[in-house]
């Protein structure tokens, strides 16, 4: 069985029941969430063999979050503990004209204080053949950015596939400097996962005039914005997720991977929403699974879109759904009928 | 007034809050269903005299059971006592995409491993005009099969009014057992509710392929199904819903009744769920309602529509709505302006 | 900074959890509103200096009310105390094609059974610019009739702006009376906000019938009510929320500002409905917010559309937006897009 | 079987969760409540043909009180409707020092402003053998003793067994309205329920200096109060309930019957309370069980006790105990051991 | 480090929230439990190695439970799959006089109906030094009681530990049959834990009437029964639980061990309760942890007293406390100040 | 009327429902609290003038802060505003044996952070006669050292009377740091309230051997340490409260005020607990109350003993009593009877 190392954060995240706003609530929900946590999950789910390296603190919630991991099945054996805090972020749910709305109070937490001693990548991917981080864990601190540098040489050394999803925060780093590290960290990529956003944000890369009409990207637009990633980086594969926000309720979803020069795009979804945080998460953890699993290039794509799709509807953000229920949504059966 | 008796299993109803998934959840709440308990609860609801006959263990959750039907007045008097468990089921909330899922829980219930012995029907039909079953009730095991047949047997000779939802349940039995057990057993039924699928899959009725286009029946096809069934069965009337499933959140909603060769249609609704099963049961419990109140067949048709149409608003089983509510809705009310 | 002064009666609410009905609710939320007190609460969260004035119980529900005005920072300095008791309400959520219910549980209220020596309107109105009222407080007692004019006359004479929201409860008094009553009443009023219905049941204002197709108002339909009331009571500008009530779960909304024989429309907005209730007060406090802060007409309107487009989306009577979301809406981003 | 007939109000009541005070909170529980409707229920649950008679207002609020009597067997037939509200009530759960508080809002309450016309007793009492009401009723309105007096006068010629529980209540009447009234309508009842708070503020009946020591009554005191109603009413039973309240969350608690001139103790419970509200109605309850069940006075006595012991670790004012768990305690067994 | 293997039912067990009975009581909270579960978490929550063996149907509830254990740490590799359904009980929180009540639900469960060749107990016992097992696992079926004999052969081929709890059930075999089927699986146990009410329904073995004083053993009547176990299995060590319920909101708590002819009793322990379910359970899981971790027997057997105390103050089963804790309290300190 | 400053930090409050452990939850109820707010918060509701001085990050959380304090009466206008959040912690609620459990995380909380710059301490104490503030503070960081120098000079300099909760905190600073800088604070403060723990981990005072009995306290070792106290650091008044822990649910609580070497001890109350964190801080405002009303010391004394008492029945940090409440209980009504 193929084995996937996901790095990064995972924090606590408190939800206000149901549409309050965050300063209406005395009562919230507890999950845990991170970017690539949310990937290591949903490849646990899909019965994958899979790692989640972090720095946690010795603390109660901390135990939890191990607890919660090793639950859905994922190898929490290479975490290490230290340092002050797990981070915590705040979700208060939108709807309508109301946009979703985080409050981040992530700054001073374990991992992004974490230094390399704390990690020895080369015991870490024993046996694996693939790695995966996002551009939020090098976002957090020098130090992580080190730890990734680490990793993805080891990760190298070691032949494995490597994946990253760009995931610009602004409110972690600049443009500048998330450009300047990123381009760097990319060398050893194979597979990047960005959004148009992402892909100005962090590397200034714009679709061509003429690829946008009404404020939007055609499907050339895409195609070109994964072109130009492509011709500078290298990359083996890019992966872009296509979000048509409606409203906070309901958005337009689908995907594109780009191969070879080649374009495949997903069919798209029009969704009413439960929860959509963490949507871009649970593509990407189909989509490696999918690519582990040797489906071909659109059965792949159509995979990753239908199951973060289906994220979209299930509240939290790790991902709960099995290939069955992912393979029947792809297949065309979206009607919702009752399942007995 | 009149008085109707409906037969068969209910059970205890386990749902997770909101829309988490039944993995996810550590809360549930509990309430109480079964096709003709919902029957029953909406005639009460509606104010006809209605007894509910099934068995149930001797435990404080039978009590419970006992409470909620007493409590809108359903008489419980008929009800006999013994056996090992309640049966029980876990509704997980779909939305969009993702059905609704239900896990059944009901094997051995008390009512399953009912005998003959347990229910007098000549003291049970005293006084009544109606008698509703499903396909459910027979499903559950032989020895309901043969209350079913006693019970057919009392309220002919009684002259009751007969109505059978067919109710396909796949987990139950195989469709060549429904089709034998269910072809016996219509043969006292005045009034067959069904829809194109247990049509199907009970007794292998099919549209013409003339009256299917993009997959879907026309209301020719609804009326070419009901009139195979009548030319089969000799029902007076039978009932067929239309569900149009959009997604697990929105739903187009009507009905067709057939009587004496004739059809007639509901109005159409396009319904945003809060909670769709029952929806079925809410259907037959107002067209019984409307029937014994002598609404004329387009009326009834409407009424019984509007009805289960507001059940899809309303959460659990019960349909939880007034005769003026209904008739509100059937005169053309649906724009939900707040009632003060 | 302006100071404003709201007159009126603050109700708890009960409302069932989600979309339950009463009569299966046993956990309510409690919550209070009022007409004019959610105006108050919108008014501070915008920043304004706002006091409420209202006659409360005394008792811990009465305390809960005060800290809550006091928390949104309304001044309660001048609320009387005394009477029988808190008025209540029921708020049952509607969904669909089920409309939302409101019981009334207010008879008897502390307020209602005010007298005029409860009041002193020279000190309260010191410092004041802005006075509002509603027609739900003349409707509550001769006696609140009484309060009115008092208040009414020292507002004028401190030269203070007026409002009133027509607010028509058909459970609180008649046509005729509310016509005779508020007809008065509106002599010192500046800015009248209605609804097309309020106009009708109050003054028996309507459109000419060739301001009307399919049922529904157009824009000149509008326009020719606000011309009808500036002509009749001579108000400086007429506010006119426009609802299109496509079901419980979804509307129209917008809004028209009449000033000067111009009319001036907001955007519309299609609405995904979380609470309605206590939609139109948001809009009068954010337009009073938008007046005292010298909005020109159009940004005015727009403001106060985009204010009561975001309360649709946030639980509970109050508003709980800043300025800054509002313009963000009103600057078109209605996206929902997850701030972080 | 016996049939008991009781009379009074009918309230709904608010709790906050858990030992929130009213103040912090904003969820309630909605229960249902009142003197002589938790000793209806009671009987129910006892098995004994029970009908409660008041007056509701017509709303979704009072269908629930009438589904929630019915659903525990309460005949409801005889309740009138009309009137403007169902009364309300607040209960803050005690603990340790801080004491339990009740917040009445009854007020203007339908059965508070019912009338004679709205109940007839002939038809009420028809079969009935025992009447019970409590001093609560005729405080609500003089309207009220008028319907206490038609209904005394009713059951006395049909010569049913009446029962009254003093239950003086100080925020409804005055020491000296309640001596004068209840004097009158004591004339005709046969078993008089009180405690000696009660006794001497409605009649001013005390215990002799003797009897007292450090504050509390000693045995020979409750009996000199019985003995003085007694001698002063012609009661043919006093049953007199022994409470010692050590804290909001410890008591003591015992009965006493005092019949021809005996006196017969129960044991004393020490008791850690869960929710201590309906303790004395469920001692009501199971006595008249008892005494329609033909217990002797001391089986009687003990049976009540026990009963009402347990009621004090049962959320909500309705007792929910079987005979069978009454008699396993008085039996001895009060050790708590698991029940499988 | 050690290894142990547990074998048994796991349920899920469902608690009405609070003190509510379960006939009052819509929401319930999900947990998981069982004999033999509960002392595998506890053993995984003192770090030790452990499995969790047991059949479990193919359905989401399961998964939940194997997401639970695995969370916990225990390996579930070994759990079988398969069968009808997922055991359920109902617990109802007793309070002072009125005890805890379970209803179970656990016929036709997947481990009842298990078979022989679903357990390979040469695999499940590679590298394991200890097998635990309680009564209640022969009890199910005699097909387990085929399995239990299989495990015990397997284990004493492979030289563990083996260790059993008594714990007779009344509902799911009479004494007849659990004396006997017992007395034959004790053969190889070397541990056993029973109290005295276990001793005497399974295996008819009473303290000397010397050793009574008003109904409760003393020390010396604790020892007899042990020694009469010892004398007549054989066992290496007797463990007894020493509980004194006072009520079911307060118990003494202790226990002894007896090894050699030598008995070792714990401090004893006053507990006002949160949850006692499962308290039995912990003091195994704890003792077992100490006799792996070579305690000396004094040691042990206060261990083990002080993990099951403070399992009184936990809610739901399974125990929630680290070696620390238990060491703290074992150490003196249970005056339950602040830890900070 | 008076008017009181406190200065301090507050933080968010997390705590699991009931007696969950922090392990256990997944929806925790949010309060707010701190050493100094608790105070403050305390004095409102007696009805003092009270500012509360503190800083907070810009975000939605400590909007809610300012919500919370300004319900409660609190002055919230010189609280700054700025750095990277809001301080947190995690309450795990106790029982029995089991202690309750703090978990804070607090670092680099805005107050920690904070400048000299960010008060204007002459603006804050314009109109104050009394300065709080406790050794939690200045343990945050040299800043706050420095900052509650600031205070305390221009507190003097102003003439106000300086209390001081000694309230050592050693997660926050060695007894070592704690000694020295406290030393030198006292230099000012008027009032030190203390417990023997506290005195003797900052400056080392413990008392006599002669006065400790089977290692408790006894009332001369009060004395003796609230004696070298005072000589030590000229305090006019030493305030011991003193707590004896039976277990995690019910303790001993009493105090005892120290001034001009005179002792003057409180009633002792044993309490049933229903949350103990904040009992200190409501006995330190009840006593600035007292003090600030002029009560005679006796009384003083007695009223903030009585006040706590009552604090550790009621949820969350904040005291939630009104002066009659509290004078009720001092005069000695501990019994909870119901209040009606």
């Amino acid at each position: 069985m193929s084995r996937v190392v996901c790095f990064g954060e995972i924090m606590g995240r408190l939800n206000p029941e149901g549409y309050l706003r965050i300063g209406q609530a005395r009562k919230f929900e507890l999950s845990f969430a991170g970017g690539e946590a949310n990937v290591a999950v949903s490849l646990a789910n899909y019965g994958i063999d899979v790692a989640y390296v972090t720095k946690l603190p010795k603390n109660d919630l901390a135990k939890s979050v191990v607890r919660e991991l090793r639950g859905y099945g994922v190898d929490v054996s290479h975490i290490a503990y230290g340092g002050d805090r797990l981070g915590m972020y705040y979700v208060e749910k939108g709807a309508s004209q109301r946009p979703s709305k985080v409050i981040y109070d992530r700054k001073y937490s374990s991992i992004s204080t974490a230094k390399r001693e704390d990690f020895d990548w080369d015991a870490i991917f024993e046996g694996a053949q693939w790695f995966h981080f996002t551009g939020i864990t090098p976002a957090l601190s020098d130090g992580c950015v080190d730890i990734c540098r680490d990793a993805l040489k080891a990760a190298k050394a070691k032949e494995l596939t490597i994946s990253c999803d760009l995931n610009y925060r602004k409110n972690l780093w600049s443009s500048e400097k998330a450009g300047k590290v990123m381009a760097e960290l990319m060398g050893d990529v194979d597979l990047c996962i960005a959004n148009e956003e992402d892909a100005e944000k962090v590397f200034g890369i714009k679709a061509d005039d003429t690829d946008i009409s009404g404020g939007r990207l055609s499907r050339e637009g895409y195609i070109n914005v994964a072109r130009q990633l492509t011709d500078r980086f290298g990359f083996k594969m890019v992966a872009i997720t296509l979000r048509g926000s409606i409203s906070a309720s309901d958005n337009d979803w689908g995907a594109m991977l780009y191969v070879d020069g080649q374009s495949y795009f997903s069919r798209n979804y029009r969704i009413h929403i439960v929860d959509r945080v963490g949507g871009g998460d649970s593509f990407v953890g189909a989509l490696i699974f999918a690519l582990l699993s040797d489906y071909d290039t659109q059965r792949a794509v159509e995979f990753a879109a239908a199951a973060s799709c289906l994220k979209h509807t299930i509240e939290f953000d790790f991902n709960q759904v099995t290939v069955d229920e992912v393979e029947k949504l792809m297949g065309g059966d979206g009607s919702g009928r009752v399942q007995r």
